[in-house]
């Protein structure tokens, strides 16, 4: 069939599965490279929408973003009228790797048909994790994954009249959600496993994070392990029940976090790694399958601190992902390196942000390291806005090389992790990173950036763990 | 006398001259690793103050920092408390290098004396240019070098009706002076040699920088070659006369830009290169001199990229060089391996950033490259507050190494030259840097920062250009 196909077909079809950022972007790359003489593209989308920011979403519940569609990228229409034959609503149920075809069925009318590919791009994004808990599927418990539950939460927040809101979960999503209920007027809790919020940071900084959201009025609970959602007698859900409490709720938002969606990649006996994602090679093809390309949210990525793979979903990610692969597909060059782990967030006016590795990833690693937290500004301290930052440095024992910052403060905090993250990646050492030539003035910077003072102090860490 | 001083003395003596952010930098480092009874330091300062922020004076002049002495990190009674001699209003005339020793005057009672050293520090600062026009001395006319510079401009500002102000000079002084000035109420006027302001961008990034200017009611002159201050029969200036019209003026604000102060140090025969400023090795000693050390915006420093050495007078640079020269002074071990030229300032909500080199400065040092210029926003395009930002970027033909980048835009975009000058301080691609793992999130960036795109438009240029 294989070959019939190639030659009954005089140009190539590349079938594209899942039509958000990493799927699309691919499709789109593609079809820059190669006009639809040449490559015939197929792409599948179970849901709604297409190329959109997932991202944005806790925004646009909390109202800083007035509309869903201004969190499109990218329309179906506008990517069939760059001849890319966009199939919505229809999910891919089987891929015979053998066959080199999708097995897809039409959400509204149960219909399902193969479709046969020369390449095959795999964009199948995350699924978000739902502990199997008694009223999980109440009426007001919301995941936030998709547009579909952003409006769904949103309409459940039109309709309801109590204001006391239940966010489970304290990672990016779980911090986000609780600013978009503050921003809407509710009295938010967040209830969170950890024994800090944030735990992609080291608890010593997640401690900051949650007196932090306590000074914002939000009523934080750590520790806490989510045992029910109690429902009341019209069926919708009333609270939050913990081994140690019951938090009532009149809305439940979910923020645990998510899986890489790999059912269908691992019916068909592709390579898994640890975390459940999809493993690449560096151009981003699927391990040993010479035709199959996978990005986003459904791979594991390479941690180029910890040699370790990762799972990152992450819309940053996900877009490059699709262009290294658009390029590949296209009869390019082009290949994605790894990453450092670099991720910003806000609550209202805090800022978080964290790069590389934590404690105990650089124990999981293998490296021995000293650590240093040190307090800054914003700015020059006697410029106006001014704000505090605490930034938590890690050094690797003996060579100095940085593995991670963390910096939790207030407005021009977070994005100065990206000079972390550049040094990350060119794998500086600290005291290398004294000398940075940062860009200074007072209503930018102390005179010593506090990535520089960090640094410094590092410096001193290293050389007297060395001594 | 050097063999006898060092019998005669149980400790060695440091000599300090100049008293700003270089010299009590090495001072107090020096101090922290030696005690009163290992060294005697020995500082001299012609001015009134020590240790204090001239990049502050903008801020202070236009109000938003409200007192003068918000902009002294220590003053001279602080330093004594760590025993320092520090000697005021007391000025180095000159420097015997064979005899190892400084003759100074009391600026108040002008009696001189010599003082003899083991170890010398030259942290003399610069010079404001002042052209030799008529009216340049006349009341009203000022500098904004020191501290007393800005007493005097406020003095001024309050003592003059008249609402109409002029600055010369539209470098990184005259733009912050403009800003200043708008804020405290004044029409203001920018005179500007050049053919746009901001000489440190190219050209068509200093073009929109005039816009941007302009449009914050500012008038422009550029490529206008001051002739004259005229002044009227009170003595006082009255405009600033170019070759082609006269600026009327209540007040005249010089940021026509500065020179090493080097006098004394070109009288004592040390070296100084092209630009009149010291040149010193690594560790900042003076070249050739065991016991000399400079720092600050008196020395030459190795640009990075280039592999020229430049004069850049800033307060960021003059602290790292007292902090290596006070390790060297102290027995420890440090050095500044050069700079990339990263400057950022602002004019309002206008951020104005750089690093690398301008096209004219790779057209001196004999590289070849391509540029690039984007648009794109701080953050997610559909994020409240998202700004609009111009990114040009340089890179080396073939090998696609990054030269340079310049930034031009609203908030949030000045800071950013900073993932950009670690990643020159790294010797990165362009095509590298589209790997760069940088912090995403609506609120911080576009799911592509901008940077990311300018690199990603740089690296098809290269490629376009090498085939």
């Amino acid at each position: 069939m294989n070959m019939s196909r190639a030659e009954e077909r005089s140009r190539e079809r590349l079938v594209v599965v899942g039509g958000d950022a990493a799927g699309m972007s691919a499709a789109s790359q593609a079809r820059r490279m190669r006009g639809p003489d040449e490559l015939e593209i197929v792409a599948f989308e179970r849901g709604h929408f297409t190329s959109y920011s997932a991202c944005g979403i806790p925004y646009w519940v909390g109202g800083d973003v007035p509309e869903r569609d201004r969190l499109i990228a990218r329309s179906p229409e506008e990517h069939r009228a760059r001849d890319i034959d966009l199939r919505m609503r229809t999910e891919v149920v089987e891929i015979d790797v053998g066959g080199s075809r999708v097995r897809a069925r039409d959400l509204d009318s149960g219909a399902e048909s193969w479709t046969a590919y020369d390449k095959l791009v795999l964009a199948t994004g995350a699924r978000p994790i739902r502990p199997d808990l008694p009223g999980m599927d109440a009426p007001g418990v919301h995941g936030v994954q998709t547009l579909d539950d952003g409006q769904a939460l949103l309409d459940t927040l039109a309709a309801t009249e109590g204001r006391r809101a239940v966010v489970v979960g304290a990672g990016y999503i779980g911090v986000e959600m609780a600013e978009a209920l503050i921003n809407r007027g509710y009295e938010v809790t967040v209830v969170n496993r950890g024994k800090e919020p944030m735990s992609t940071l080291d608890p010593d900084m997640g401690r900051l994070v949650h007196k932090a959201m306590e000074g914002l009025g939000i009523t934080m609970v750590d520790d806490a392990e989510v045992t029910a959602l109690r429902v009341g007698a019209d069926g919708r859900v009333r609270a939050v029940v913990t081994e140690e409490a019951e938090y009532p709720a009149d809305v439940v938002v979910l923020g645990i976090g998510v899986r890489p969606e790999t059912a269908l990649a691992r019916a068909a006996g592709l390579p898994l790694g640890d975390h459940g994602g999809l493993l690449t090679d560096l151009s981003m093809r699927v391990r040993g399958h010479e035709n199959i390309w996978a990005g986003g949210d459904c791979v594991e990525v390479l941690d180029l601190v910890s040699g370790l793979h990762r799972h990152i979903p992450l819309g940053t990610h996900a877009n490059k992902h699709g262009q290294i692969i658009g390029a590949g597909v296209g009869g390019g060059y082009a290949t994605f390196p790894g990453v450092v782990g670099t991720a910003v967030s806000k609550v209202c006016d805090l800022e978080i942000a964290r790069t590389g590795l934590r404690e105990k990833d650089a124990d999981r690693a293998g490296l021995q390291y000293v650590t240093v937290t040190i307090e800054s500004t914003s700015r020059a301290g006697y410029y106006p806005g001014a704000a505090l930052m605490t930034v938590k440095m890690l050094a690797e024992r003996r060579t100095g090389r940085l593995l991670g910052v963390q910096i939790v403060g207030r407005e021009g905090a977070g994005k100065r992790v990206d000079i972390a993250a550049v040094a990350l990646t060119a794998g500086m050492t600290v005291e290398q990173m004294t000398a940075l030539d940062l860009g200074y003035a007072p209503p930018f910077s102390p005179v010593w950036d506090p990535i520089l003072v960090a640094a410094r102090k590092a410096t001193t860490a290293v050389r007297r763990g060395t001594a």
